[in-house]
């Protein structure tokens, strides 16, 4: 029976079996110490002789639990009997057990396989499973179902640029940029209130420390809302969440990277301004007049936001009808009833409240200039009768990475798929 | 402040506004009634004159909840303001108030942005809901963490045939048939247990009731086992709690397909029978030698467990090595350490234990004629040390389709994507 690192202190005295990686090597002559790695932790095994074995194999060591205040948790195990599993080759490729901030990007992301061993690099995605939890929790408990749509589309929804194509058989399909045109259907058959966790795809030639073409949507979509106050509210308690959760259980993987998450009480309180504010507050702010809110503004007004309210956020609404898509309700000739939300410095949300009106969305296709051939399935959700609703997503790398104080969105990517990478 | 119909038996005396879509319209000259539907079901409303409303209209009403032994729920409102949110046209492309098994599942597919609002399609997809959940959460009680891994690879893990092709800008990728690679990856870098659920894509030609080509995989990977018995009972824990689950929160749902799920405390003891005895069972039973368990002994053997266990299901383990992946542990010379789990007739799931060792990986690629070239990173995982460790995928929408007892797993998908259905 297998005892995991976390139980040892428990266990002192007794004889236990644990199993793991060999994470470090120490031989001192007389006695040799090996720090053995599993997924609750690590801890310190002590031999007599020098045990045969190389860092990154996994073994299993049988010995008994001993106080020992210099070892992590204040427990060693005395080994009397060890096992190799899986022998590891000794030309690793990654320095498992270094500081990963003294690693290149490029060199943990080529290594992928391996580097993904070291704790600090495990405890991103550690935290980013707790990100998954909380949100999914978060919602159901407010009366929304989980979906599960295709990635393959005949057309975007958003137009046909920035879309990877699909060899389909004999056909030609993208894959999808975002679940909108699906989100919006199933709020129209009556879910109401609908939630997808999925992929989501972008042929955008960025290569910036915020962009990566294939990311994972946290995506919300909701029915019988009065405005976009509303989507903020619930993004609001979304937020709060996650933050709980996180701090509940990732104290580790916080240590880790020296971060802490925002009070989940301030959250319901992150700064609501309109556009127009926003671009008031960065020019006073920064003593510059700005006409578009652009990345350093983003930077600006979330550190504004840091000030006053206590939480590096802040949602911006009312942005320009133009810059949004065709499916976003109209606050009057200029404005949209739409938002985004910026944290520690960078966008990690959009939302809006949509057109719901069949006769106002086939309006709003002439003045964005889009024609309405190929929408049909689309512009069927509205035409038979669609409820008041918005929605808006959540990038997960995004948060993952700001929540930690990563320098780029693709360390807190198991995989990233950028313009060059397409491995491992 | 909207009440939904599920509360109204509780509000009776008091005035309430209902929102949701017009089912059904009644005129009997001098009373009208209206059925209205939302999220938690079903009311009437009665109208003194003829209410200005088509079939799939969005509406809200406000009136006085009264009692009405005829009405269902005991109760209805009468309305005394009716607000029309969004009317419907009246040329509907599918009557989502009649029963969908009257309708072929060619009309449902095609106009699915429509014929998704019948309640019993709806149905389907609350079912659907909670698997989700639950399975999530039972395997979080049991340590494991969430990924999210690529679906775009640059080869595929189980050889080039069944891929369809991505066009990456100046590069060629394909869709993942599998998070395979991806979650032996995750439990040797030390998250021991991982599970993700995600697309994956076959691009294969069938055109059958229990093949689609993009599905949702709930896939499983844990490590330090001993042996595909341990596989084969946690997934009788997640069944049961599958099953639990859906007992306790979709009991409309089961009822509108007439559908039932096996008792959650019967799971843990679905027969285990290996692949010859399996064999010798179909034959028995049939009174028909057979070779190789087809479709057809497949659905034997599951009303054979029926019958001696009360539940239509049954592992059926020791594949013979040929008939599996090469990653596949080998029992003896020709049988693997792998097993199916067929329910109600169909193969919902295949896992084995994985080969963890890399001199017994890189003899089995020889066995199966298969080259290292280009599984550089798939092999550096065991390389450099990797436990013993095995996993499985349970297909959605295929348990889905047999929970409910669908014709075609086509119908436990939202939005499927077959030989030649690329829309909506």
């Amino acid at each position: 029976m297998r005892t995991l690192v976390s139980e040892l202190t428990a266990r002192q005295g007794s004889e236990v079996t644990v199993s793991g990686w060999v994470h470090r090597i120490r031989d001192l002559g007389g006695v040799s110490f090996v720090v053995l790695r599993d997924r609750s932790g690590s801890a310190q095994l002590v031999f007599d002789t020098k045990p045969a074995v190389t860092l990154e194999s996994v073994i299993s060591a049988t010995g008994t639990v001993t106080a020992n205040e210099r070892a992590p948790g204040g427990v060693e195990v005395r080994v009397r009997d060890l096992e190799v599993l899986s022998p590891a080759e000794v030309d690793l490729p990654f320095p498992v057990n270094q500081d990963p901030a003294k690693m290149p990007l490029e060199a943990i992301l080529d290594s992928r396989m391996i580097s993904l061993r070291t704790p600090a690099i495990l405890s991103i995605f550690r935290v980013q499973s707790t990100i998954l939890r909380c949100f999914a929790d978060c919602l159901r408990a407010e009366g929304f179902s989980e979906i599960k749509t295709s990635k393959l589309i005949g057309t975007g929804t958003e137009g046909g640029t920035g879309l990877f194509e699909v060899a389909y058989f004999e056909d030609k399909v993208y894959l999808t940029q975002s679940p909108q045109i699906y989100k919006q259907a199933l709020v129209a058959a009556g879910f109401e209130r609908v939630f997808e966790i999925g992929p989501a795809y972008r042929a955008e030639k960025h290569d910036t420390p915020r962009h990566i073409n294939e990311f994972t949507s946290l995506d919300i979509e909701l029915a019988f809302i009065e405005s976009e106050q509303d989507l903020m509210d619930l993004e609001g308690g979304i937020l709060s969440a996650i933050f709980g959760g996180i701090r509940e259980s990732n104290a580790r993987d916080l240590e880790a990277w020296k971060a802490s998450v925002p009070d989940p009480a301030l959250c319901p309180k992150i700064p609501r301004v309109s556009h127009d504010e926003a671009r008031e507050i960065i020019s006073r702010e920064t003593g510059k007049k700005v006409y578009e809110i652009a990345p350093e503004g983003e930077r600006t007004l979330c550190e504004w936001a840091g000030k006053t309210a206590g939480i590096e956020a802040a949602f911006v609404y009312g942005y320009p009808r133009k810059s949004r898509p065709f499916y976003t309700y109209p606050a009057d000739n200029n404005r949209s009833k739409s938002f985004d939300l910026l944290f520690r410095g960078l966008e990690i949300t959009s939302g809006s409240v949509r057109i719901n009106r069949y006769d106002m969305l086939l309006e709003n296709l002439k003045t964005f200039d889009l024609p309405p051939e190929g929408m049909a399935d689309y512009l069927s959700i509205f035409k038979y009768g669609c409820p008041p609703h918005g929605g808006f997503a959540i990038g997960l790398e995004r948060l993952t990475q700001k929540i930690l104080g990563l320098g780029s969105v693709k360390e807190a990517t198991l995989f990233p798929r950028d313009r060059r990478r397409t491995r491992p």
